[in-house]
């Protein structure tokens, strides 16, 4: 028995095992326990499988044995197709025979209720026991082509084994993978690896992605998740893919749950769970798709072709038409179509008057009489100073034509003389002859011009997650650091104790007195001079407003020591049981442009800080940004960048652009505060910090700790 | 020769005579004089063919004439691949054999520019001297399948007739209609009409789609557009299709040209065409597409499925995750999915308990020992108050599999006794059998969820639009009216002529002075009491604000003396020219919610109103709607709802609601204004039109009239 903390082996015994146990086989190639043998024998599983059935001598044309022990052989890994009462022996009748790795297909455990679970706790316990890794349980299995390894029953191999390929699926839904499994097949994406994690009571979906990452016969990943439950194992799982420079793509469903999430407080509904996965996925450069589709297209497009190092794109098109959709439809996913240089339109005027040559550059029907064209266009392109990234190439039906394919698949190949180094989408029709004539050499193939763009886009995204990854490696730019000994308290702070902790970690504060007496706060009015603010100190006070604890533009002393008074009375009878620490006087600062900036702990996915504009911005149009804390500078720059809203801070409607260096900095040291934090904290807002051109400001802060519930034991 | 300025001759002619010659004919049926015979063969053309070539006595088994002289019988339509000079000639002797219709192939016309322009023109008076309607030139030509007839020499008949259905498809492109005709085919549409219209020197787009609308063998119009030339002929056509109730589906290129209009002035940039385009689809209750997926997708539905009364999803699934995956889709695209009556749950979970049955529904896979169950679910679904208006059911490749799929759809069948009434989508895999298996009881094949779910709610769509032309055919909703002898003036006009303009149109404006002298001014000022606002009044400054022309909070007589002087003395140094009129004194009026109200004459589209939240939301954030004048005070007050912003209107922030009804009457009456005077003014724009509780006031208006060469002659 092996002690249950000790750490647990990796997943190889599960993905290329050289043995194999089948309890519960069955001779029936269609039945669950009888599929996963036909599937290997079919994909030529270069190791050894020994069906287990007590009733059969024979299974599939292959030795059945009555029982597990009564292999004569060592045997890595066991699949178990048999009721849940009789796993427990059967784990330890594998580990005996040296098994690492087992998949339980069964269901009725913890995803129907607290029995469930429990016996799922005792099955992970047992297996933890043996030093058995396992998939599942209520899982549809996974298979590796590259070992013919097939322990599954999708009936996504009925049709037979996946194209030949690299990229490796993981999936959290066994039907659905199933479905992915046959859309991929007709999108020509050649699965090697295919994995369905079902409950996850031990090898998680994230786990899975980190061996596809050291996987040597995978470089594309693809993955569908419906949930998270070990942040650490992602970010260590996209981590490693980034450093690998091996594209992931990512679905992930539940996005309209934050709708549903209606009663949760104001950050926390911005900052929902939705919106820190995008965060966690953005930190490593993976691609989200939203759709099944824009998924198999983008692993599609990331198996076959290079990624882009920019956003540039050329449009070549024999069609006006499909040349104008195009360049629509580079605006929507941020592509970039400047134009040729005037030397290089020349030379393709010059050639073929009737041609457009700015960007898109349409051919014209005129090619088919004069294939050259085509060739000499790409020339001009590709010579054009080197400055287009990737290249989207209509040319409708005339790829699958028995004639006019082979001449312009030539004259498309001789005006790429270096081959294809920069993506290149054919935007055209056939069958998968006209795949076969183009993937080859690195060509993209698309029907709809639209999917063509998306994809190439996608391609970029990629290419900018991978540029990024490289430039922290070669100079990662340093985090802001807090002072010695900073803490965050586990209990509410005052505003302006919230406001001492901040300034403390660098985040500039007003100038501020705390004022005992309505005649002290009289008093600093009148040192202050010009118009100020009057707040309420209290802990047990957030919202201040709510109880007449906010003034604004006092001026003078005898002004405040009558607001000071009436804010008294006020929060005397709105709030009789706070306990009142005092009032803070502090200068009247206005202009500006107002930002919420927020950390907060994301249950899921830990620190996160969220960036908004003020006012409507937030609270109307829910135009904020997530990220992960920590952001560097750059980070927390690029986010305010990414707001819809960013022109105002740019000095939109004849206002003075406001200081970001300055704005960056202050969101980059609250995201440090944060993630030095991961649990001592709910949230700690900023609301505003008031942007101006000469720097920033935080007008109110407040702290709000964990509750008991929340507290880790 | 016909009278030149006669009604022109309908387009039967050219979609349905019984007899065609081929001018210019070939005996090759891959050339472009050779196509067109070869497919009119192929579909078994219903009348005569007189390939017309003095080198042949034959041609593709027919006997071949000399010239059109020497055809012995009346002819309907001819088609000419000749080269241009020739064309006036052929013209002439078609028409002397009875000829009404004719399309010209030819490139090389207005398209190259002004001499070929000339030529062009030229044509077009030629044909319609000689009374025929002209498709083309620079066109592919077009098909009926109806009646075999096929004058073009697209590829995308190179591979078969298309696919039996009655889908009509217009495209301004005929290399991008050739591609679209491909990938309907590969979508399952049966394109029984297709026409390109190339330069559409005569035929255009807009009066093709109307002889579909008004063809006997078309019940779906699909349209593929570059530009309008004809606004009238595009309304008509689109009137006549809902009044049919025909579903449109249009897809517009061009709409990244707003980007590039950057020099536009800011009411100009914000009605963009694209948005008046967008304007006009929408009144007529065309669905736009925004990607070649989506319309065919769209056609594909929309020629299958019945339209649903409204937007709640039923959503059944054999896979959580696809529940939830369409759950997703159903929020972004705008679909409701209200959860099962209670005791319609009961029944799902008495029967299954593994299930999930609030909606998305999920059976899981025990269905696939228990067929009934997707029966009972469906008839629970059904029974359940007739609350769906449509279903998503997901069976992934369940449909596919020989033993399985029979099975499910008799049990699908079997929930469904009264047959497919509200929309049905199957989603899930396999040939074209599982298409037929379905598609003739009224159900739509998906393979992709999202894609699903995006077409039920574009038939969502479509039903609405013909849901609000049933309720407006009934019981329209009348117009506000203009007094009697209300006129736009051609020229500019002062603030305090604009809005005593649109008060007279009903539109409230304040009570405003106008006064002479600063004198003047101060004894308004005194009389009306509180704060006022001063502005200057000048028909020739169109911005007061840059040459101080504007004061705010102005309270008493002899602070307005003061600010009446010195707003004089700014105006008379930044404006040294302009004629003034006097000074307006009115009351001070703030708070409410600022908005943007401006009718404006789109170049193509004539009147339109843009509707805006005024501030950052209209300048930062671009969100306005844009409808064709005139609008209704309903069609007002949707538009407002419509706004990204909107909240701000209801409520938002604490704030009381504005007065919505106040603001749709003023939005309708300046509608009415602009319709009343298509091409009477550039632009007339309230700035802001301040909404408040209790009613709304034009705070400012300004009516810029057209320049000199925007005047029609």
């Amino acid at each position: 028995m092996t002690d249950a903390s000790a750490p647990r082996p990796g997943l190889s015994a599960i993905f290329e095992p050289k043995s194999v146990a089948v309890v519960g086989a069955s001779a029936d190639p269609s039945r669950i326990g009888g599929r996963p043998i036909a599937y290997a024998l079919r994909a030529g599983f270069k190791g050894r499988i020994y069906p287990v059935n007590p009733n059969r001598e024979e299974i599939q044309g292959l030795k059945a044995y009555p029982s597990l022990d009564a292999i004569p052989d060592e045997i890595d890994f066991v699949l178990l197709a048999i009721p849940a009462k009789a796993v427990p022996a059967a784990l330890a009748a594998a580990a005996a025979k040296g098994a690492r790795g087992a998949v339980l297909f069964t269901a009725g455990f913890a995803e129907v209720g607290a029995e469930g679970a429990a016996m799922q706790a005792e099955l992970v316990a047992t297996a933890r026991a043996h030093g058995i890794r396992l998939l599942g349980p209520n899982c549809l299995g996974m298979f590796n082509t590259e070992v013919g390894h097939t322990p599954t029953f999708t009936s996504g191999l009925e049709s037979g084994m996946p194209l030949p390929g690299r990229v490796g699926l993981v999936t959290q839904s066994g039907a659905y993978g199933t479905h992915l499994l046959s859309m991929a097949r007709d999108r020509r994406i050649g699965v090697k690896v295919w994995v369905s994690t079902g409950n996850e009571a031990d090898v998680t979906a994230p786990e899975c992605i980190e061996y596809l990452v050291k996987s040597d016969s995978v470089d594309v990943i693809g993955a569908y998740m419906e949930g998270v439950n070990d942040r650490e194992a992602l970010f260590r799982a996209l981590a490693a893919a980034r450093a690998a420079r091996k594209p992931v793509v990512m679905m992930k469903v539940g996005s309209s749950a934050i709708g549903a999430e209606a009663a949760a407080s104001h950050t926390a509904s911005l900052a929902g769970s939705d919106a820190s996965f995008d965060a966690a996925l953005r930190r490593f450069g993976v691609l989200r798709a939203r759709t099944t589709e824009e998924m198999l297209d983008v692993l599609y497009a990331a198996s076959i072709s290079p990624l882009p190092r920019g956003r540039k794109l050329a449009v070549v098109t024999v069609s006006g038409g499909a040349g104008v959709l195009m360049s629509d439809a580079a605006e929507e996913y941020g592509l970039e179509m400047p134009a040729l240089p005037q030397d290089a339109q020349d030379r393709i005027l010059a050639r073929n008057p009737l041609a457009a040559a700015r960007n898109p550059v349409d051919l014209t029907a005129t090619v088919l009489n004069d294939f050259p064209i085509v060739t000499e266009g790409l020339q001009a392109l590709e010579e054009a100073g080197g400055g287009y990234d990737m290249t989207a190439a209509f040319f409708t039906s005339w790829t699958a034509s028995p004639v006019v394919g082979p001449k312009l698949r030539a004259a498309i190949l001789a005006g790429l003389p270096g081959g294809v180094t920069t993506p290149f989408a054919m935007i055209c029709q056939g069958g998968p002859e006209v795949n076969d004539a183009y993937e080859p050499d690195g060509m993209m193939i698309f029907e709809d011009p639209s999917r063509a763009i998306r994809a190439l886009a996608a391609l970029a995204t990629l290419g900018e997650g991978f540029a990024r990854a490289e430039a922290e490696e070669a100079d990662p730019e340093p985090l802001p650091e807090l002072p010695e000994g900073f803490a965050l308290p586990a209990h509410a702070l005052s505003e302006r104790e919230a406001k001492a902790l901040i300034a403390s970690a660098g985040i500039p504060v007003p100038q501020e007195t705390l004022a005992a007496t309505p005649e002290q706060a009289a008093e600093a009015a009148a040192a202050l001079g010009g118009p100020c603010v009057l707040k309420i100190v209290s802990p047990d006070i957030a919202h201040k407003t709510e109880v007449g604890g906010v003034a604004l533009n006092v001026s003078g002393g005898p002004a405040m020591l009558a607001a000071a008074q009436a804010m008294l009375a006020s929060v005397a009878a709105h709030a009789p049981d706070a306990r009142i620490e005092g009032l803070l006087v502090g200068p009247m600062i206005s202009g500006g442009v107002e930002l919420i900036v927020g950390a907060r702990r994301d249950p899921v996915m830990g620190p996160v800080v969220l960036i908004g504009l003020g006012g409507v911005f937030t609270e109307v149009l829910r135009d904020v940004a997530v990220r992960l804390a920590p952001v560097t500078r750059s980070e927390a720059r690029a986010a305010l960048n990414s707001l819809r809203g960013a022109a105002l801070l740019h000095g939109a409607r004849g206002a003075q652009p406001v200081d970001l260096d300055a704005a960056a900095d202050a969101i980059s040291r609250l995201s440090v505060i944060a993630a030095a934090n991961p649990d001592g904290f709910d949230s700690l807002e900023i609301n505003p910090l008031l942007a101006r051109p000469d720097g920033v400001v935080a007008l109110d802060a407040l702290l709000t700790p964990l509750t008991a519930e929340e507290t880790p034991a």
